[in-house]
């Protein structure tokens, strides 16, 4: 374990976490002075963890192996989510500091699941840092870091891969740092693109704001009490287009960029997303149609609803948990599916879908024809045995991991449905669930094991397992390569 | 398609079930009438449909394959309880058709889940009928059929691959017809074994061949409204060591009746079982010693229940709803895993688990160590990449498979907790749920379509999925080989 080159990383990631703080700062200094004090302080906190680390462990032998890439990133993930719940807490809006843990790893994981009561109340400062989470998250920190930063590991790739949501992970181009850098190119350009419509959309531009952070990242933070219900229909349009484009994987948008249009719209995995998504789309509308005035309203909230479940962004325009069952399902089922690899949404993922049923379709045949030799293809590739029974064992242990955490959540005070949703919705970093922490309720009467619970969830969903499992495992830390 | 051989097979098991029906009449004329003309008619209705297919049916071409195996196995198990729901509907004791076919059905799968609401109202003759189901089931309809009769396929390994539980089928010699024979020994003799030490304890005849029918098919279908409770301690310990003996790979019994201790015990599966249940008989034991008078006391309820619930049997002796969240959070853990391979119980298997847990272990040294290249054992013998990842592709479909019961149970008037404890115990083959499903309760209340379902859910668990999906699957029925 090359342990300062990990520690000089960290150093580097709470510095760029500082640097990010005074953004919340402006907001405090152009709305309200609330919260200035406390975003104050948190900057020098980070300034005084960041600076020792940067300077003393300066590391002579740069190169790390995959052992310290997954150590990086679950221990940043958590140092950072350390960090951000300071204003919270020294604001006073929100005065435990599990409660603020809770929140901040639940905006760093792009989930959406909060603790707080009654939002409207929060200070501008603290919203803005809430939802700003959100967005630093989508796309990984440390990929962030690698974008900004030089001076980092060799062979960083690592990194990404322990960040990078899905079950392949391409470089783009040969330099893991260029991919950083092109990837949230990519990424602050349709989130510019987004702020610019809402506002067009007579948003107000905080709204707008926070909103963005909230859809680019797929979380759902937001600052009213019926989330994006109140808005025009429009608004509630343009939310749900930019959903959907923040859940395609964005190698998607590089081959786009470089013109290479045709290889693009041959992935498999945009076509079955989409796809589920539009049938979905109509047959929820279909069923809740009565429920509203119209075919476009029923339409509207029908793929919005669609929308913000696939990509687990956990926004809402319509209290789900009153349509009828089958609209119920269906919904539940997407939840469990998740959007593309590579883009800023949480669960299982719909590549991870197609290669199981892949794999499921020949396990079929070599049962019916046990001496047929069939290879796999995924987008004309060839798909080989490892990368199959890797995916089949990672939803082996994603589903010991939602079974194990809806476990302990049993041992609190609320009913079944309340803790499998619960546990659903903070592993898949939906945020929402159904019943007492449904849309119109909130996570603030767990108790703190089942906060902790809860927030270990959110970052083993939103890093994939693996990272955070290999980083508490003793033989990642035995002395013997 | 050879479909002569698979109508004559099914020919020759209706007979097989005829011949079977002749015990219940037996019965009958020992006990009390009341239900032997629904025993006759059954038996003429068997014959009438069994003598045409095998006179009619006679096929030149016996060999089969794997293809054949499957639809045998699964039509076998679908007409065998289309028959023996019969006697229940013929008698009036159970009025509806749905319903007596879902308790036969839960009979030959070893569920136990029941719809009948006063089981002491019943005839002997029906209640002797309902548990004989539990022993055919138990073992397997087919590998008891296959034992039975000669003039089977050839290759008939086919058909006991598709029957016996557990991802690796071994031939304990080289034909299948001798397994099936060494097996169904061993079976009879740990029956008669059971009969004879339970009426030793003073348990009435009836109620001995009653229960142990339930114990060595893993069933729990049994003739008193409290199930166990209500029998001595004595009689409770009996049943509770046999539910562990026939949740052992049988293939076991085998080699130790060959005198191959050693290879015996060096099961790793037979470790893990037992490991699992004798720890957790000691976790729930200092759990729930407060709710009982004594120590002994709370040791036997805690033994009774593990056993019932690895073996996935589905007796009890007490309310373990009553239970502290630890205990029942820790007994719903080990009706997921179930008991040994090869063995009468339900479930996922101990040597499913083992592989799993095997693979993930690999996965994570892989993750660390890219390079390195790790075969897997067990028992001593290659895991070869085959069985590990159809392995997790079995549990990939499993959970899919359990998720679409209970998404389907939800549309019925129920809690979601209920729902979720019905699609497990049927799904697992255990039998009784939680809540309304309950030891206390039955199913009685579903809708039709949930009942089918339940009843589809049970043979997809017994069959392990796979024949049941081949069955039904349009590539199996193609002309092109």
């Amino acid at each position: 374990m090359n342990k300062k080159m990990v520690l000089y990383t960290l150093g580097k990631i709470i510095w760029v976490e500082a640097a990010l703080l005074l953004l919340p700062v402006v907001v405090c200094l152009l709305y309200s002075n609330d919260s200035l004090f406390s975003f104050a302080v948190t900057l020098v906190t980070a300034v005084a963890v960041a600076a020792p680390l940067t300077i003393f462990c300066k590391p002579q032998n740069k190169v790390i192996y995959s052992k310290e890439g997954f150590v990086i990133v679950s221990l940043a993930w958590i140092v950072m989510s350390l960090i951000g719940a300071l204003p919270f807490v020294i604001s006073g809006e929100i005065p435990s500091f599990i409660d603020a843990f809770f929140e901040t790893v639940s905006g760093f994981t792009t989930t959406g699941a909060s603790i707080i009561e009654n939002v409207e109340a929060m200070s501008e400062g603290i919203l803005f840092w809430r939802s700003f989470t959100h967005w630093i998250g989508g796309m990984g920190v440390l990929v962030f870091v690698m974008a900004l930063t030089a001076g980092l590991p060799d062979r960083s790739i690592h990194i990404m891969r322990a960040e990078m949501p899905g079950p392949i992970v391409d470089k783009l181009v040969p330099k893991a740092r260029e991919t950083a850098k092109i990837l949230y190119l990519i990424y602050i350009c349709m989130t510019v693109a987004e702020i610019i419509i809402l506002v067009i959309c007579k948003m107000p531009l905080f709204e707008a704001l926070v909103h963005t952070f909230g859809t680019a990242g797929t979380g759902g933070f937001g600052v009213k009490a019926d989330s994006i219900a109140g808005y025009s229909p429009v608004i509630q349009w343009v939310i749900t287009v930019f959903m959907f484009l923040f859940g395609i994987n964005f190698n998607l948008y590089y081959l786009i960029l470089l013109r290479r249009i045709k290889s693009a719209f041959k992935s498999s995995e945009l076509w079955v997303y989409a796809g589920v998504g539009v049938v979905s789309c109509i047959a929820i509308t279909f069923n809740i149609s009565e429920m509203y005035g119209s075919f476009s309203e029923a339409l509207r909230h029908s793929a919005f609803q669609v929308s913000t479940v696939m990509t687990t962004t956990g926004y809402a325009t319509a209290d789900f948990n009153m349509w009828p069952g089958f609209s119920k399902t269906l919904l539940l089922i997407l939840m469990f599916m998740g959007a593309c690899a590579g883009s800023t949404a949480g669960g299982l993922k719909v590549s991870r879908v197609i290669i199981l049923a892949k794999g499921i379709r020949r396990e079929l045949t070599r049962l019916l024809h046990p001496r047929s030799v069939k290879t796999l293809k995924l987008d004309g590739k060839r798909l080989d045995e490892q990368t199959l029974s890797t995916t089949a064992l990672y939803f082996t242990v994603y589903a010991a991991c939602l079974v194990a955490v809806w476990f302990i959540l049993s041992m609190d005070k609320y009913d079944t449905e309340t803790n499998f949703s619960a546990a659903i919705a903070c592993f898949n970093n939906i945020g929402p669930g159904i019943g007492i922490v449904g849309p119109a309720g909130n996570y603030s009467g767990y108790s703190v094991i089942s906060k902790i619970v809860l927030s270990v969830a959110m970052l083993l969903g939103r890093l994939e397992i693996f990272p955070m499992l290999l980083c508490f495992s003793p033989a990642t830390w035995s002395k013997k390569k």
